[in-house]
């Protein structure tokens, strides 16, 4: 009989969802948010749920922790293009939890729904051997202008809307004290790209988007699960961010490609769109001091290619994967 | 500095709410589903979260889990007379979980789904070191038939769905194995009252409602922070179940009252509604092989009366608390 630790996370989710009865829904399992009819809009509903295990650096404050779980329910609002209506949030907690540690915690999921421009409305509150968050996010999108992750054609630009390897660069810095600065902090306190998201709907054109939480390779991996195209990235164009150039210049072995490719926690927007389009849609982004990175294309080959150069490698699936991996 | 083994759930839960900003929202933090203004109708939304430690006693199933987390989150939909759109799951499992606990645990949450008329759209699933279960549920209601918690006035009816003391018989039986039959089932598969919230919020009458998942006493109490009128409860009114009666015939020094005031786990819910408004609504809930029981009315004095006979004391409140009590 196998164990989830043979069979790892994304396994088990389609073994939940073969199981699970397929009701009146406009978007089901294997998108960021479930769609449901609600007049002229969808309905988004998304969940997640972090545990100590899993995503809690024993630096990690309560503050950053509760901003953590409401940005990354903001970012799979964002990736479909919606807008937050409100969140619930679940507080698994040992009993030796302190009063000033759940005031923090409090207060960092507030801070983050509070720039967002949403609200924390309701909740639960548990007892639990470890600490263990879990979100629930509602938002609206009007029906054009929700981006699924199905749609994307032969032919069509792959772009992201930030750098890459901000969390990595951030996780190896708590780990190896290389820097002095906080690098952490992009790790820790993620910001959900709304804004983006919602200027990259009203233009109506995104055929396929997605968020990067697991990371670039397993984010594309994941799209091609749903999508019968190929993915060709060029290493070249692909954006890395500032910190982990800079944490580069003081520890040169660090593969800064691998990080980018293949590290979670960056909530980029991966999105898929038709070339027609991409500079309007860059330049509505940049009026807005936000960017539409193009980093390869769609083909109709279903393989997923990165190309160094001339160099052509099929793109590894690295990214986490709970029950298998552990990062912390 | 206090822990939360110190301060208890419903305090925990007020500093929470204290410290959490208040946005655009119909109902908030303090109901049992929070309520959204979404055209004509409420969008409502209600998480539950459940442990190993607080939550699953050792024979308790995977099916039964699953049945469990759904049946929960669809009370709270219920008692608000909302039907419900949908559920999302998150599964926080060891890695040492085996597929035929994830399988059967899927299938009891989809049975519950299905049985109710709704599905479970989505979710997350992350290792952890015992089971959490979280859920979440969203429905929808008509403005006007609307069931909050607060409301009540004095002189109106305090009543309730069913018997009480089902899941009180089921853990007592499950941990002193008395009878032979399997009352563990109200305890572990209990009947979410969607059907009779329907019921309740189309007749546009109740004032105030909740369901009694904490057990009767702390479920007044509960009612009382929101509501400017006191209780007065008939001991003899109370509609004990049979499976609590039956156990008793063999264990005679059990106090049904007390199992029947304060263990939580039935699912009933607590009505208010106005002495003129009863009886239609009582026919109407018989007419669909329901029911609803008086047990006392609400009065001007801000206090908690329990009547034996004619002896009149206060109802102690001696419900389930989180990070307090241990059941299991």
């Amino acid at each position: 009989m196998k164990k989830l630790s043979e069979l790892g996370e994304r396994k088990a989710i389609r073994l939940v969802s073969d199981i699970l009865s397929k009701g009146d829904v406009a978007v089901g399992i294997g998108d960021d948010c479930a769609a449901f009819e609600f007049g002229e809009k969808y309905l988004l509903v998304s969940t997640d749920m972090i545990s100590q295990k899993a995503h809690m650096p024993k630096e990690m404050t309560p503050f950053q922790l509760g901003w953590f779980i409401v940005a990354i329910n903001l970012s799979d609002i964002a990736a479909k293009g919606g807008e937050p209506l409100g969140l619930v949030l679940s507080f698994g907690l040992p009993k030796k939890t302190s009063e000033v540690f759940l005031k923090d915690l409090t207060k960092g999921a507030d801070a983050c729904a509070t720039v967002f421009d949403t609200t924390i409305v309701g909740g639960d509150m548990k007892e639990t051997s470890e600490i263990i968050i879990c979100g629930t996010v509602v938002g609206v999108v009007n029906k054009d202008e929700f981006m699924p992750r199905k749609g994307a054609s032969p032919g069509d630009i792959i772009a992201v809307t930030g750098t890459l390897g901000k969390a990595g660069a951030g996780h190896y810095n708590l780990k190896n004290k290389i820097l002095d600065n906080d690098l952490s902090k992009q790790l820790l306190e993620p910001t959900p790209k709304i804004k983006e998201g919602r200027i990259l709907a009203k233009q109506k054109c995104v055929t396929s988007c997605m968020d990067i939480s697991d990371g670039l390779s397993s984010s594309l991996y994941q799209l091609q699960d749903v999508n019968n195209v190929g993915f060709e990235i060029n290493l070249n164009s692909i954006p890395i961010s500032s910190s982990l150039i800079q944490l580069h210049q003081k520890q040169t072995n660090l593969n800064i490609y691998n990080m980018a490719l293949h590290f979670g926690g960056d909530y980029e927007l991966l999105v898929i769109i038709p070339p027609r389009n991409f500079k309007k849609v860059k330049e509505e982004l940049k009026k807005n001091d936000s960017d539409l990175i193009s980093i390869g294309k769609t083909t109709s080959k279903k393989e997923i290619i990165i190309m160094d150069g001339n160099v052509k490698k099929t793109l590894e699936n690295k990214g986490y994967e709970h029950f298998i991996n552990h990062i912390f």
